[in-house]
Parts: structure tokens; sequence; C-alpha cells
């Protein structure tokens, strides 16, 4: 079971707003290496996971965690959002940088989600959790989550270059240190699954290898069958001795 | 079976191209809660419903006007993007409205569709059939209606406030009657089905509910089929004794 | 921020493994109207909310409450999973029932996840976060979750009669509780918000419709730009006489 | 605009209930090249349509009448669905048959369909409308058109034989020998073009290739932006020259 | 087997970078008509022809051909991407062309892909294989691969009019000539698929059809499983004879 | 540019049809972490790579060999669909096996694919280019790809387990003894990173985090713009004192 409280982990409060740059703020928030891929995964692997204490308690723990960085970073969108040119005329009218701010923003901030933040990438695309793997083997799965934080703070540190926002930067500092502190984590718990003699590299390590391999010749497949329409051999017998050669 | 005529249910001219705007008003074609998705989902609900008569009939009655509503925007979109800026020299040379219009539209308008509309929303994600809802109850359905309405008026009223076009507010008045309409519509037909006996609300009623419920301790999952190689207790039995503490 | 508990909100423990059913109540973990959609629905609708106080509160409240289910069914499919059927031999050695687990089944439901919950519909298709909405109007997303309720509830009582499992039966009833009890406490919040003066139907209330309309003629759309390559009037101008009779 | 008349083009009555066959006449109702692909194909070719006259007039006229194919196999699904095997327990109780149903069934047709038809594929994966095209030129539209009209009676013609009802077999023929009629359509279509002056093979034929081409050596990349942390040569001078050897 | 060598078949460097063509380029290179899906769709076709020889040999060829095509085109983008403005300050400090870029551009490709080509369309939604078709029957597929390459040299001559950067419109004409090629060599052989006796079109012309048939009246639905909660004549009998009139 | 022979990489021939185990192995063809995977992630990496050199070749080779198991794949898919049980009655005809066959199996490989394999996962969910990733920094994405391979064994170790055909066996031997060379190659590579001082971990090493953070109070938006009708404290001033309590 899950409780919510009222406060933030951390501050999420630009010093002004700017609609395209909360665009860009989607991919990590509804992106394949964003906080909701994280959060689910992480949960999903605890729910998963058959093997009760550390390991599970961790990967609920650190899942909870990454809910309230989906909330922080919704939060900062939605302040980004707001005073947005809507129509082309606004942006018109005004100076060059309100032209950029129409063009480089998302039109379904405003349509869709009435000044909102939206569950989906920098693009709209929609967040979907094939994006998340839960395989039950953990040492899988760590690894996984180690690439996960990875992708997810180089994304954050391109973000940091992308705006002069300092409130946004102060955000998007403490989010990348807390990707610095869960890679650090993902690879600690690699090697503690190592010394628990839980599983080794490469996965999975109770599956041991044959040797012995050799090329094979251009496969040759049957006829198929008739009711399916398709073009065999059997309606072309006499073109074979051609192609044979 | 379904038949066509030529005229339009409302005229879809606007003054003058707007190929950023255009980009926009795809969110009310072929976004989630667009003409595209309260057509399919009225006609699916008609042919699914197994009740012969006035609701059988209302579904696939406002299910086909709803089809006009999606020619009509298609029609609107495909003239909205006439004469917009196609390369960049073009957005440059020009004036500061033509860089927004270059930075506002969709390139796919042009690549993919040759300057016509496109069965997407406003960010060309494609329109896709899980936006229907088909579920045999006509309680659960009818209120589904309803808040389909209701956010697809919400949007037609965004979009008012996003052009100073009069042709292109003139058929987003007509959308938004519409719209209107069709919420106190359904709203009624809910009305009539407790009339007719038919349904309650909470949905099914026909399901009585219990009333005792008490909290779990945490589950403890049994161990894993070991041919799938996941991490399980059977793998760590010494490790268990430290995670109990 | 959340917390997380080691306890589940109840108890997720069928009296036996049955792979095809843990299948079907997929539907109800990441189905488009499964505990997936409900949860982040209500998160989203209340960190876009811009309006402090009790319906803020109460949408973080009920998407927290919500995670938890998505938690208890998780854990009720990966008990489901074990013991099935792996292959074709095994399904085939065994009695006629076990050749229907084996059909019925998953196949991703082992290779993919395990023996672990995945976050899918009943067919395997994953759950994305096109289905929910979150408008920042309450007035339309509480319709929408009025509708989510009932088309949840709606399936959870399909499922139960889809089972002899008393455990699983025994989940379905609790779940059947709270969804009657959200379904009547958002059609609370709809009247609260009439009797707050914050929203009226039709929404939205703020936008008075006109209301004389007539029908436009059959649309004759201009050429299109010859960058395009389209079919258009100018590369067929004598064609035109034809199709006007 | 469109009408509705409640007749069905053709008849659409199974001689008895088969969900797993109704699982695959899915395929030419929601699948890539099933009805709602042609029928919304059509009608957005022809909304997009910049030359008024017989071909725009086609494109819609077809396009409604693929409408009503929609109708019948959706009509006919809801049919197949009847007094299907819900449960396990129904599935093992009786002979092989059911097992096999069951087996072989959408469990989505019940618990999110209520014994309806969906807007899938035989798997269950929604219609999304990048199965359509609608590019502005009739040459390449219309090539894709009997394209899909031919892998549509292709698997029309792969269901009969999966089959022995003899209802649903003969609304196969009906929909088997529209396809015929509308392959002959489309490419007499294609023909009627070339007379016309339209638009010749290759597409687009406005444009006059060049001929001569030569080969290019392996591309070398300059340094990426600093500030996007991507791996570069900047950052590894002195190992490009063993890499240059 | 497949073999790489690290020439290009064709020069693609552009005289100058342009972030908001490399964003339009993407549309023929994961769009539904660009080369990722003619390559995967030839190869796709060739590995499942039954039919060994010169049609299974053509298709592989090709298929392989088109690789080198997806190679050459995100090669291109890439290096269009560089010196991109990154944040709205670099858009605004600078000329109009600049803030037109910066808002026609894609942010994923920096965020996501560090300056380097995307598996995406020109809106950055995916790449995904049900692009693709292999039936099985070779004319209508081939059938297919017509329309493929004329939809998708319609693009590449629409982009060629999107562009004034000479080294891209070089690269364009080179494509360009490829898709002229590939549309004749396939409708011959589509002539030789005849020729040889295989199939002809209408596509399968092993199934003959029927001729007379009829319309159908108003389909009425039998009742649903009460399990399912389906609102049904069952529950409503009394509804019917008023319905009836 | 690529080149294809006839031959293999290694012998890709079951000893009898099955075509359930057929749907199954098409999730290491077009699954999440199939094939089709690896395959395109490594040369997009490739192709974006903007060092030259060690790196960027092994990226092109290695892709460019996944292509080969691709084909392997898709050629035992292709002849382990012989045979198979098309319709209900044959499987009910037949012994249980049939049954399990006929329910287990993907209808979609008849009739889309006309006995072929698909370009799709175990439950005929098209792949999509999400699955992969090209970041620009080669260590994010080597640790990408060691996940890739160790989520790729443990699914071909359970597919080795989900059958007892001898062949089948033999050819997932074979992707198994690649998949852990693979791992260890790229684990290798991630070394080879680091000795030649291109990047460390966390990745990227090059930004340095800050270190003081705390705790932020709950967030109060500010009131939305009236134009998007969203419910805000504009419309509720009065209400927003009993909240504040």
């Amino acid at each position: 079971m899950f409780g919510h409280v009222k406060d933030l982990q951390f501050e999420a409060k630009p010093d002004g707003p700017d609609a395209a740059f909360a665009r860009r703020l989607q991919e990590i928030l509804g992106g394949k290496w964003g906080e909701m891929t994280v959060a689910n995964q992480y949960l999903y692997q605890g729910w998963n996971c058959r093997l009760p204490g550390k390991y599970k308690d961790l990967l609920l723990d650190v899942g909870t965690e990454e809910m309230g960085h989906v909330e922080m970073i919704a939060t900062m969108i939605t302040r980004l959002l707001e005073n947005a040119p809507l129509s082309l005329q606004e942006a018109a009218d005004d100076n060059p940088m309100v032209a950029a701010i129409y063009g480089g923003s998302n039109p379904a901030h405003f349509i869709h989600g009435g000044g909102g933040a939206l569950p989906t990438d920098s693009n709209g695309v929609p967040w979907n959790a094939a994006f998340i793997t839960a395989s039950g083997n953990l040492m899988a799965d760590f690894q996984l989550n180690v690439t996960a934080e990875a992708q997810g703070r180089l994304q954050v540190a391109r973000l940091f270059n992308m705006t002069d926002d300092p409130g946004v930067k102060q955000m998007l500092r403490f989010l990348l240190a807390r990707d610095t502190m869960h890679q650090n984590m993902w690879m600690a718990a690699i090697e503690q699954l190592k010394q628990d003699g839980l599983e080794e590299m490469p996965v999975p390590d109770a599956f041991t290898d044959s040797t012995e391999f050799t090329q094979a010749p251009e496969p040759v497949l049957a006829p198929g069958d008739p009711r399916l329409y398709g073009t065999t051999p059997d309606l072309a017998d006499d073109l074979l001795d051609d192609d044979a050669t």
C-alpha cells in the first residue's frame, strides 16, 4: 500500500514560464528513460520478486521515491506552461522569442492538457509500458536499472544545458544527484547479488553453453498449405529447374 | 449500410491559410477525444447493442452524423494547409509570422499527406481504436459518451481561442453547439435507461457488493519454476534468515 | 512524495494456480480501464489541478489508493502463474484442462516476465498513457472518472463469473466494493462542483453557443502546391468540364 | 454527410457460435488490411482530393460502401461470440472442442467487449490510423488501393478455409466477390489516370531523374556538441591515431 | 548472413547543418514509407518465400540494398544536426532563421539521440513493424512493393523541394533514381509472375467467386450472456413493444 | 553498405512442426529483447557514433551479425508453422495435442503471414523502434547492450525449456552461446572505454553533482489562462478559505 504527503521531495518552481522548454522536459517525465519508466519498472520488479527481503524491499522503496520525481517534474511543467502564446497572432505581434516559443511548444499541452503536464515524451507520444521490464531475474534487471539511471542522467544533463532558468536548473541538479546515487546503488546491488551467490554474469549462469557450431547451407522451405494461397513450388515445379542452376 | 451526399453539414472554409492552426485542429479530428473517436465509438456501440430499438438506433444515427464532422474538419484542415512555407529559406526570407508558422506546423502534412488532412492528433500520433469502448452495457457506455462530448467540447472551445480566423471560428461554433446538444442527449439517455428499468448506477447494478474487508500482511511469494531462471528463495535459503529480521 | 508499506490493502491469494485466468486478470491491471489507468489518471489530474484544496487532495488520495490496487492484482497474477505447463508436451501428456490452460495462457508471462505480472492487457498489449486524461477542467475529468469506475467495475464483475477460485473471487469482491464506492464518490464530487459554482454541464459552461446554422454545398478545394506532386485541377483542366455535369 | 439504413448489405448470420473463429474474423475487421482500413483510407483520399469529379466521387462512394462491410463483420462477430465458455471449469467439463475454443478465443471479447466485436486485429491489437495513406497523388494511392484489396481478398480466402460454418462461408463469399470487383476497379482507375494525362508510373512522373552516381568512402562525422555529452573525437584524440591505421 | 563494408552507397554530406530539415528527413528513414520499411519488408518477404530461386533472391538482394539506404539517411541526419540551437536563449539572440530552426526541429534529436538520427518519423513517432507485410503470396506482395516505392519516391521528391542545400539535394536525387528503378523492377516482377503461371490478378486467382447476392434485413441480435451484464432484451421485454413501432 | 550470402550462420530446422512454439519463438525475433532490437540498436549506435575507429566498427559488425540471427529465427518459425490445424474442426477431430496447438498458436501467422514469420512478439504485437536507443554516449549505450544480451539470453534459455524438439534446441544452443559471447564483449568494451579515458560511471562523468538539497512544501499553482476553461482559483476564491483549514 502507498501513502502520499503534500510536500515535494524538492522544489519544482521555474523563475519564469517557457512552454518550449516544458515540451522538452516531458522527455524525462514520459519518455522511454523518464521517471514514469523507472518508477513503474522498479515497482513491478519488486512485486514480481519471489525472493523476500532486502532486494524486494529496495525495489519497492526506490520505485516509490521515483513516483515523487514524476510528481516534481509534472509540477514544474505545469508552471512552465503558464502565460504561453496560444495563437499565431500573439506569436507574431511580439518579439522573435515568442515566435520561437510558439513553434517549439506542444499544442496538446493546451488543447488536451489545459496547461498541465502530459504523460508523454517531448514529441507528445504517450508513455507505454513496453518501456519497462521485470524479468524475474534480478541480475538481468539490475543491469537494466543501471542503464536506465545512466540514460536518464544523460538526458537530465543535456536538458540542464538547454535552459538558462535558475529554478529549472536547480531541480535538474537535484535529479542529477539522485540519478548518480541510483546508478551507484544498482551497481552495488549487482555486486551484492554475486556475493550472495544468487546470480553471475553472463545471465543466466545456470545455463551452460555448448561450444561447437558450424555454418548451414541456404535453407530450402517446404511447399506451403494450398489453403493459404501462398506462392510455392507446388504451383511452379517447372520454374524450379531454371532457378536451381 | 451507409450512404453519402456531397454537401457538408456545415461550411468548412477558413478566411485564409494557417498551417500551424491546421496542425492544432488535428486534435479534434484524430486525437483521443476527436471526431474519429465519437463516430467509431457510437457505431460500434450500436452494432454490438443486443437490445433492438431506440437506443441502438440512436447510437447508429449519432455515429453516422459524427462521420460528417470528420469530413468537415478534414476539409477545413486541407484548406488551412494551402500556401504554406515548405523550406527554411522561405520561412527566413519572410516576416516572423512565417517563421512561427514553419516552426509550428507538422511536416508530415506535406511530406506524407501532400497538403491534406491526416488521421492523427496535433502531434502527428496516429488515431488508434483503443480510444473507443463498446462494453455492451449501455449505462457504462452512455457515461463514456457524456464524457467524450464534454472533453470534445472543451477542446473545441480552447481551439476557438487559438485563432482569429472568422471562417474557422464559425465552424467551431457549429461543432460547439452540436457537442452541447449531444452532451444533453446522452445525459437524457442515461435517465431514460433508469426509467426503463434497464440499469442503475453504480454499474453493473445486478452485482451486489459484500461489505466486510480487512487488510492483509506482506505477501510472500512461492519459489518460481527453476526453468525460468528467476531469482528465488530456493537459490538463496541462507539469505532469508538475515532478511527476516 | 509517496511512501510504501509492505502490507496489502486486501489479501491477494488464489486457492490454486491458473495461468489462463492470470492472462484474463491482466485486463484490470494493464488494460484501458484497469488499475494502472485510474491510478495514473487521478494522480495527473491532481498534479495539474490549479485549485488547491479538497478536489486536488481527493484526486491525489484516491490515485494513491489505486496504486495499492495495482500492487494487489500484480501479486495475485504472479501467484496464479505458478506451476503452469510450459511446453506442448506437458500440455498433451495431461488432462484436457491442462491443454485449455496451455492454449489460454499468455506465453510472454513466462518468456518475458519469468512467471510474474506484466504491465499489459489480457492480450499482452502494453498499457499506454493515452488511456488517461487530465484536462484541467474538473467537471470533464470527474465525468471521465465516473466512467472509468463504471467500466472498471463492469470488467471486475465479468471476471468474477469467469473463475471458481474462492481466493480470487474474494479479492474481486473487494475491488467491486471499492469501485462502487468510487463511482458514488465521483458522482458526489460532480454535484459538489456545481454547488461550489465551479462548473456546470454541458462543459465548459463559460462558452455560450450560437444557434443558427445552415448546411453547406459540396466543398471545392483549391489546386495544390505543384511542389507536392498531388493530383490537382491545374494538371487536369479539361477533365473538369466532364465532371461538372 | 452520411446517412445510415438499418438493412445490411448482405446477411451476416452464422449457423452456430464459435468464439475462436470470432477472434480470427477480427483480422479483416480491425487488422492492417481489414475493412476499417479500406473504409477510412478511401474516405480520407476522397476528402483530400483536390481534383473535383469522378475520382473524388469514386473514393467517397467506395469508402462509404466499406463502412457497411465493417458493419456486417462486426455483426457476424457479435453473433459468433454467443454461448462461449467463459471459465476454465466450463472448458474442462466439456469435450475437447470446448477446450480448443477456450484456448483459441480472445478474452477481451468478453471482459472488455461484453460479447461484442472489438476494433482490433485477431490478436487484440487495436486498429490504428497509420494503416491508411492519403498522399494527395492519386496514382500512388490507387496503387495502394489495389494492394489493399488484394491483401484483403487473400485474407478472406484464407478465413474461408478456416471454418465449416455455412453462414460464415456465405458472407465471406460475398466479401470475396466485392474485393474482386474493387481490385478490378482500382486497376481500371489507374489506366484512366494515365488516359486523362494526370499521372504516369513511376510516380511522380513530373520529377526527372539524374543518372550518374558514384559510391562514397566511409563517412567521418564531426565532433559533437560537448553539451550533449556524447563520445566524440574531441575527448579522445590520441585514440584516433590507432584507429586511423 | 550479412556483411558490411564501410563505404556508403552514395555520399551523404550536407553543405551545412539544418536541424529542422533533419527532422523532416526522418520521414523517409523511419516513417511508414521510409527505408526501414522497404528494407525489412523485402527481407521478411524473402525469408518467408517458399519458392526457391529468382524471386526469393531478388527480395533478399533488394532488401539488403535498402539497409544501405537506411545507413545513408541516418548519416545525413546526424550531420544536419550539428551546431543546432539548443536553448530558447540561443534561438532568440540570433536571427529569425534560428528561431524557425528551433521551432521546427525535434527536441528528442538532442535529448534522446545526442545529436544523432532516430528510428522515427518526422514527428518522432517510432517506426513499427506493422508497416511491413509479407503475406506469402508474391503477387499481393509485389503490388505492395510497387506501392511502397511509389509512395517513397513521392516523399523524396517533396523533400527535394523543401531544402536549398546542394549536398542534401544530391543524395535525394540518388534515392529518387533508385526508387524509379525499383518501381520498374517490381512492375516487371509482377509481369514475370504472370508469365511463370504463378499468380494472376485479382489475388488470389485460385479462388473462384460466386455471383448472386441479395441484401439482408436489419440484424436482430440474440440476448447476451447475463454473466456479462450487458443491456439485453432479456432485461427489457416490455420495452421492445414500443421500439417495434 | 551491406551484402547478403544465402548460407545461414547456423542451421534453423526443427524436427517437426509446432505452431504453438512458433508463436513463442516470436518473442526473441520481434519482442522487446529480440534479435530485431539488437540488430537495429547496434547499427544505429554505429551510424551515430562520432568517434571513428574500433568502437564504431564493433557496433556495425555485431549489428550486421544480428541481422543474420533475425534471418535464422524467421526461417525456423516458417518451418514450425507447417501442417498446422487451421480450423476448429481439425483441432477437435484430432487428439488433445492438436487442440492445445490450435489454442496456443497465433491466428495471424496464417491469415496475415500465410504461414511465415511475423515481425512481432509472442502475442502478435508489432516490433517498434522505441525498443532501441542510440544516445551518442557509448558508456550509456554499452550498458544497455550488456542488458539487452542478458535479457535476450535469459529468454532464449527459457524457450530452451519450453520445447522437446532437438532441432529447435540445437539452434537455441547456438543463440545462447552467441549471447554469452556478446555479454562478455560489451562488458569488455565498457572496461576499454574507461581505459581509453573516454567515459566513467556514473554517466555522464563530465557533469559534477551538487550536494545540498532540501525538501519543498506543497506546491501551489497559479491560476490558469481562462481561455483554457480549466478549474482555477480565479473561479473559486471563496472556496479557498475552507480548504486552507
